[in-house]
């Protein structure tokens, strides 16, 4: 079943879905050459907004959790991937150690995510690995059985570290797969590790990782992309601006946040005469690392700027981040819906419809995977035959092409990823 | 829709599959390890037998077609293994030239072969390709517009041979995929091609290729993966012995036969004897070459050898080939179903069963993948998430698992295909 969405099906995204199917052994080859060179993150999904006019990944997530919203239809190719993936990182891999959020609480509100390591599980066991799952939370001290909602049950078991390894009781995997992004940042207890894969790196994780960085990978990823294509790369790219090192409580600060709001703005602007867009712009004003204390604010003109209730906004520097607002024009139900695409290697598995009941069509940019209390999911079955692209359709009436358009920013979004990763790696050999 | 098999479900196939199933990622690492070494074929169909107490192939078809056989839900999975498989051989890749079969009569009984030439043009064409389907039949000067029978069509072209390289008019391809067998010889036309990927390679075509060398290189795998599993290989190998150069027409050709046969049934014997096998065993006689003018002969007894109406049986030396019978215990509507896994690159993409509507089950041993005019087809959804193993169902209940070890034994056949085709390699250096 596709969902039915109200999606604006007219104007330059029927060209640009046009342009993509015309040009799919253009792209799938540019995709093939981006990875003789670079190696793409172990697993990623990609939060993309649909604004009509264009359509942009809002969030890149390296530690994708969810996987149980994957259709059961998506479920061979997520292994098939998985294989791909171990078979090019480290063929003779006999186990494979999950590392788990901390905090799960199987009582309260994590049954979902313990749905999600289920998920994974199964993934990695029918690719050919034995399986454990382990905890880092120091809460977590002996081995934990948890009955899960569908009957089945998961094993938690805390980690134990050797002076050159880490592990579980009575396991040594050759490869540690994080579906934790360390929040709190990095502790000791996976930092230097040589012997084993760990993935993805930590520089990867919440406390190192910044937006802007990866959003300068991907604007530079996407102007090659869109040159290749023959495309404005806006109609994939939102404009950002980093603001590093200010402090909100200070007035000078606020004034050089509202002058780049202003610039921002204006760039934006713009395009939107450029393309005939009759919306008024906005933009997003929030935490550069993603393990910022400021939550997102959205802005029509940066004079809100002042006088604005900074939410969550603590004092002392810290990094913002600017980025042009892309509204959500796909509807389900009437609620606001944004198509997640997951991939695992270099291969899209799967995909879903991430939908905020009460959301306005500017809210929440950039608030990336994190689960809202108000989200819900619809499984966008990208992996069904007959939702491969269909080459006769015209665009715009046809789901499956649309979702080969999602698939391919999406992937465009995995290629920067690879970028950043590169350029921030910090054991990375330095040529000059 | 997974077909209802009457399966003898007792016994010791079922000891195989529990085997195969609690040894998963010993198996799955067994084969990565294999494919560090050595390459798959490019693509290939495994047909099986599944005796109850033994499940063999019984022909490994690296030409395969039928692909239109597969169900639609498989066909995201050899588009992901196809976009794997391209990106190993030549990810610069941007043309593909699909060669067909010769004789091609549109409005005779090859529509089934036009159906399959164009899910194999829509399988490359999502992996990113550009793709042609050219024809070397003499008979083909202009390219041809087919009509199918579900509406679409399909374009036919000559090809074109210059100095170095092959392609079609306005089309230069850097890999050629060949869907014909050549069964009357390898023509000049594709010989020495050495600027082109050319797949598969000319000495697996049907003029050159020997059963008993697949066969050989199928023992000596199946031995090491049977000592890896702690089976006796016997259980996924049928006996065979080569028979080269004989003329049927000679008495003391078909006295060496029949000594020969004789000492392979008593072989049979022993092994039914051991596993407690009822039945009466047999072996079949057929040409050791794809091309043989020689139709497969069951015999129960080396005495019927000799009274034997030799079907076809024409003057001349020639190879035979002995092999143990393996009857087929598999019925789908009272027909005998033979399981036939498709392969692409190293992955289990799809399948269908195979009826023989008025089959005795001891029957075209050994007939390979040619198709018969009774023959139909039932697809097997092996990709069908649902259809994933499920480890906690008992052998012989789930058919999910069943299918698991068919893909294992396919793939068994798989690398056998690659160690075959690196034995024979005309260009292989040899290091002594």
């Amino acid at each position: 079943m596709v969902p039915h969405l109200i999606t604006a099906l007219g104007g330059p995204l029927n060209e640009l879905e046009q342009r993509m199917l015309d040009s799919m052994p253009a792209i799938e080859r540019w995709f093939r050459l981006e990875w003789m060179e670079h190696t793409p993150p172990f697993y990623c999904a990609a939060a993309l907004r649909n604004a009509g006019f264009k359509l942009a990944p809002v969030g890149t997530d390296l530690y994708p959790q969810n996987w149980h919203h994957l259709s059961d239809d998506m479920l061979p190719l997520a292994v098939q991937a998985a294989m791909a993936a171990i078979e090019k990182i480290c063929p003779e891999a006999r186990n494979l150690l999950l590392l788990a959020q901390s905090r799960i609480d199987a009582g309260g509100g994590s049954t979902a995510y313990l749905d999600n390591l289920l998920q994974l599980r199964r993934i990695f066991h029918m690719a050919g690995l034995n399986v454990r799952i382990g905890s880092i939370d120091p809460r977590v001290q002996e081995t934990a059985t948890v009955a899960l909602s569908g009957g089945q049950t998961l094993e938690l078991t805390p980690v134990i570290r050797s002076q050159q390894r880490l592990g579980v009781k009575d396991f040594d995997p050759c490869t540690i797969l994080l579906n934790n992004d360390l929040p709190a940042g990095v502790p000791g207890i996976v930092e230097e590790l040589y012997e084993q894969y760990l993935l993805p790196p930590l520089h990867a994780s919440a406390s190192v990782r910044r937006n802007s960085r990866h959003l300068h990978s991907y604007e530079e990823v996407a102007k090659r992309f869109g040159k290749m294509l023959g495309i404005d790369h806006w109609l994939i790219h939102p404009f950002f601006a980093a603001c590093p090192a200010l402090d909100a409580h200070q007035a000078q600060a606020r004034e050089e946040l509202a002058a780049q709001a202003d610039a921002l703005l204006a760039k934006v602007r713009r395009k939107y005469k450029e393309y005939g867009i009759k919306e008024r712009p906005f933009v997003v004003i929030k935490s550069d690392g993603a393990a910022g204390n400021f939550g997102a604010l959205a802005l029509r003109d940066a004079r809100e700027l002042s006088a604005a209730a900074w939410p969550g906004a603590a004092g002392g520097v810290q990094d913002f981040l600017l980025q042009e607002g892309v509204p959500t024009h796909e509807r389900l139900h009437e609620a606001a819906a944004e198509p997640v695409v997951y991939m695992m290697d270099r291969y899209v598995v799967g995909g879903f419809y991430r939908l905020h009941a009460a959301q306005h069509n500017i809210g929440n940019a950039g608030e990336g995977l994190a689960a809202s209390a108000s989200a819900s999911y619809v499984p966008l079955a990208f992996a069904h035959s007959t939702q491969l692209p269909q080459p006769g359709a015209a665009a715009g009436a046809s789901a499956p092409n649309r979702f080969y358009m999602y698939g391919v920013v999406a992937r465009v979004a995995l290629v920067a990823a690879s970028y950043e990763l590169e350029a921030t790696d910090p054991d990375a050999e330095v040529y000059d």
